[in-house]
């Protein structure tokens, strides 16, 4: 049994389940290893691991030996719950957050049995995922160094007869031959005052003759994601796009500052928030100043202005702070942070900005 | 209000509703026209339309005049709800194959109030997305010719120095170009004996001298999803694998021939399934026979031996029949027909088999 594994049942223990079913894909690669796309995972407190899937991926997950593979050929809750039934699980956890409310209704169906109890939980191993191991971060790193790569290729390459689109099917080319075969989220290339729209789906449109083009972009890196934005400009730039882009750019820098174990996600948010807002444009910034990075490219913590969550030696971090204007630009400058004891260490810190 | 919004206003009524919810996004979009990553829409039997959405897509979203954005700033569900409340909706539909377990309970909580009743539904929408338009066959046929293209150029590009994922990469490209930014689903490329794993994903591995490779891809056209399997053969094949390819193609012939209008998805599932049994290889094709295809590549109508699905006039189904033997090969054939009066029309007929 690996040691996330252990750490899961000692949760379960410590909850008082018999058991945990799994539902979110990615967490069941976090304990597994193995690359899950269509199954269930189901964990009791003696130790034991039952995998439930189709025969699309049966002979893949029976190579994987830390379970049992109980295939299924039609209704996989009903696998389910004789599992349960037959262990004798009588409180069994479930991720409230990643299991579809017809999922939930057919395995508590299939249990039709009052003494069985379904628990909720929320963030049980996503909790665990949050603060990355040294391998992790390495990985975090690479997948970083990766995106930045990119972000050169960009500089070699870009020209004028190139569309949004164009751009984006060249970046994540690169991306795909450095990392892994797929990228961390569909890259954002968006042109003059697409920019101003934050996720921008790029299109067949030309640049401008003066312009800037925002470019938010992440590579995969075994399994593990990067997640950078840039601001590229050229020509005769406006004067109010040089003003916003150093307010945004202090913004970044100054909640960077606050970073270190202990600190509340939602103080590092105040820092670039209250900032923007003392320069008067607070109200174009109205996303989340961050998000943790890892087996997904959105997981724990969220920084924003209502989470409760403490950063933790060991997050991965992004710090994005923006000034949307519609109808003209928007800026947004990202980075990925790592929580250190005493400071935040910039993990993409080689591409100028 | 568009033809689709009044069909689905017209089931609310006949269904007793006041209103209903969706949170498919590609509900959302089939219904609106609108790109919807990350939003609710809530339709009453009066034909109010309202969109809930974060910051990110508020200004996308009140670009598009057909209803009224509701923005929010942190808790989506207390805006539904509010909106509900204000209107004295009393029975309010909601999807139960795609709500997570946590927002149906969130908007439950929100309501706080047990005179409203909030009523599971299955395949509202997902039903009339089934029978495609003449418009929309159009742009499914075009997302074939683009896939077949890259099909011809897989002959084009192969080199042995090319591993699995290095394939995919310019597979992808070349979809993405002539389609649409995205494709309709990650491209299988799977050599020699990974052809055996229906879902193989890409690695760093080359072919062998003598081989088969397995493509599995599809381009995105105006949003509508094309879906194609070939087995590519050179030098010295086994006669096992000869005598398979045939098996799988007659299985798929046959059951294309049972396609019409009025004809039930299960019986065209059984026409290849007995036909594949009687040979001796039903044990090695554990899947679906195939699927609808769409705005989603997998979508109803589902053609299994479970299924209740009738065809109808209109609808575009994949047959894909297929044998998986593990550690020596697998062979899957994947065509797109058109479900017509009197027959079968396969949309993907140019490219060899």
């Amino acid at each position: 049994m690996n040691n996330r594994i252990k750490k899961c049942v000692s949760q379960i223990r410590s909850q008082k389940l018999d058991a945990f079913i799994l539902s979110n894909p990615v967490n069941i690669t976090y304990l597994s290893n193995f690359r899950n796309a269509d199954g269930y995972l189901l964990i009791t407190s003696q130790e034991e691991l039952f995998y439930f899937t189709s025969f699309i991926y049966e002979y893949e997950a029976k190579a994987q030996h830390i379970w049992t593979v109980v295939p299924s050929r039609g209704n996989l809750f009903k696998s389910i719950s004789e599992v349960i039934k037959k262990l004798n699980l009588r409180n069994v956890g479930f991720e409230a957050k990643n299991i579809g409310f017809l999922e939930y209704e057919k395995i508590k169906q299939s249990l039709s049995d009052k003494e069985i109890n379904l628990s909720q939980t929320v963030n049980f191993i996503e909790k665990l995922r949050a603060v990355k191991s040294r391998d992790e971060i390495a990985l975090i790193k690479k997948a970083a160094v990766i995106t930045e790569e990119a972000l050169s290729f960009v500089e070699q390459i870009y020209d004028r007869a190139m569309t949004e689109k164009d751009l984006s099917i060249e970046i994540e080319r690169f991306l795909r031959i450095k990392g892994e075969n797929s990228v961390a989220f569909p890259t954002i290339v968006a042109y003059g005052k697409n920019s101003a729209l934050p996720h921008h789906e790029p299109e067949g449109v030309l640049n401008t003759k003066d312009g800037f083009t925002l470019i938010d972009l992440g590579a995969k890196y075994c399994e593990y994601c990067a997640d950078l934005t840039r601001v590229f400009t050229w020509g005769k730039i406006p004067i109010l796009f040089k003003k916003v882009y150093d307010i945004v750019r202090k913004a970044q820098s100054i909640s960077i500052k606050r970073i270190k174990d202990g600190v509340r996600a939602s103080d590092v948010d105040k820092m670039a928030r209250e900032f923007i807002g003392q320069k008067g444009f607070g109200k174009y910034f109205g996303h989340g100043l961050g998000h943790g990075v890892g087996l997904n490219v959105h997981e724990n913590p969220y920084l924003n202005p209502r989470s409760d969550e403490i950063l933790k030696e060991g997050m991965v971090i992004t710090i994005e702070p923006a000034i949307y204007l519609q109808g003209k630009f928007g800026i947004r400058i990202e980075d990925m942070v790592l929580v250190k004891k005493d400071k935040g260490e910039i993990l993409s810190g080689n591409f100028d900005k």
